[in-house]
């Protein structure tokens, strides 16, 4: 006996999503099967709820209620900062900082020519288009320290200079509460070049 | 920033969901959120077309689109024998294995005293209430070998006994494919005590 018909369709969509393996859709389809009308109801509304009432900002591809988000419409806020994260969930993780009080922009990805993921897959455009058009002195990229933000971060940097403005890139070294036994060579030698006199 | 309430309320959900952690619900949630009207409309299309068509079979509880089950109502099988799983996905890794032509029962779980799961929490009178009225033989416990399985393969055992019917468990040993080296003390003593002459 396979699984009928409707499980194996549900279980195949369920795979695609991201870090869900064959085993694990299926586990999820089971469960889903298990649940009752309250809870299953509970679950589709919350979906189909944020896809209807969360859009982009306009302005920083954050994804927000209102549009432009928050963070844009905060009159407060130092705007010739410019701070360039992958996704809207490092925002929310930079933002968790009180020193930085700049504006954020939200590429959407990282380049990977690996995944044939180019400039165009993400906004480079948009954001040079921004920084011609609004008075930003720096801008701080924060993509991740992995290959592609790497990547992605050098390829802005290029570009911007460009424009003459002032780019940094977030420091490295040793994570706080970090461990430096556990901490590959790479970072260590970061922290090394990043010391700082006591 | 935090994250916008309905992302908030979807992750929420989406967290409760078995092996689905805080960190997994948030990158499902912005998935979700990523994801095209039209992939959005057959995941949750999927979903709802399961529930509406998937039924549990009144004879065995089995998950089907049918009531009796392809098995129940198949006449060519064994109606004598009868093997008790766990869970519809147990049935359906059983059922693989082409010896065996009997019928089922899914008992919909273990107990799990910890968990507070009782006799009444899985379907144990249902299952004596069919070998009381069916004319089984002989039950084969194929319940899962970790401590909760065997505690209910041990207490079905002595009820079913006490009903005249042989009651067998599936053998232990080595898993096919395995390496003696990864496997674990319990199992090794297992397939010794289980030896067979070549």
């Amino acid at each position: 006996m396979n699984r009928p018909l409707p499980v194996e369709k549900m279980v195949d969509v369920i795979k695609r999503l991201p870090g869900v393996g064959p085993k694990m859709a299926e586990r999820l389809s089971y469960h889903i099967l298990k649940m009752s009308e309250h809870e299953i109801d509970k679950l589709l509304d919350s979906i189909q709820k944020a896809r209807q009432i969360i859009k982009s900002c306009s302005c920083c591809y954050n994804l927000s209620e209102h549009d432009p988000c928050p963070i844009c419409s905060d009159i407060s806020r130092e705007r010739h900062m410019l701070c360039v994260v992958e996704t809207p969930q490092d925002l929310i993780a930079v933002s968790k900082v009180k020193e930085y009080r700049g504006l954020y922009f939200v590429l959407g990805g990282a380049l990977s020519p690996l995944e044939a993921i180019g400039p165009d897959d993400i906004k480079v455009d948009k954001l040079i288009k921004r920084l011609k058009s609004d008075c930003i002195s720096e801008v701080i990229i924060a993509t991740d320290t992995d290959s592609k933000g790497e990547m992605t971060a050098v390829y802005l940097a290029e570009l911007i200079k460009k424009l003459n403005i002032k780019v940094t890139r977030l420091g490295y070294g040793l994570p706080v509460g970090g461990d430096i036994e556990y901490a590959d060579e790479v970072t260590i030698s970061r922290a090394i070049a990043g010391r700082k006199e006591m």
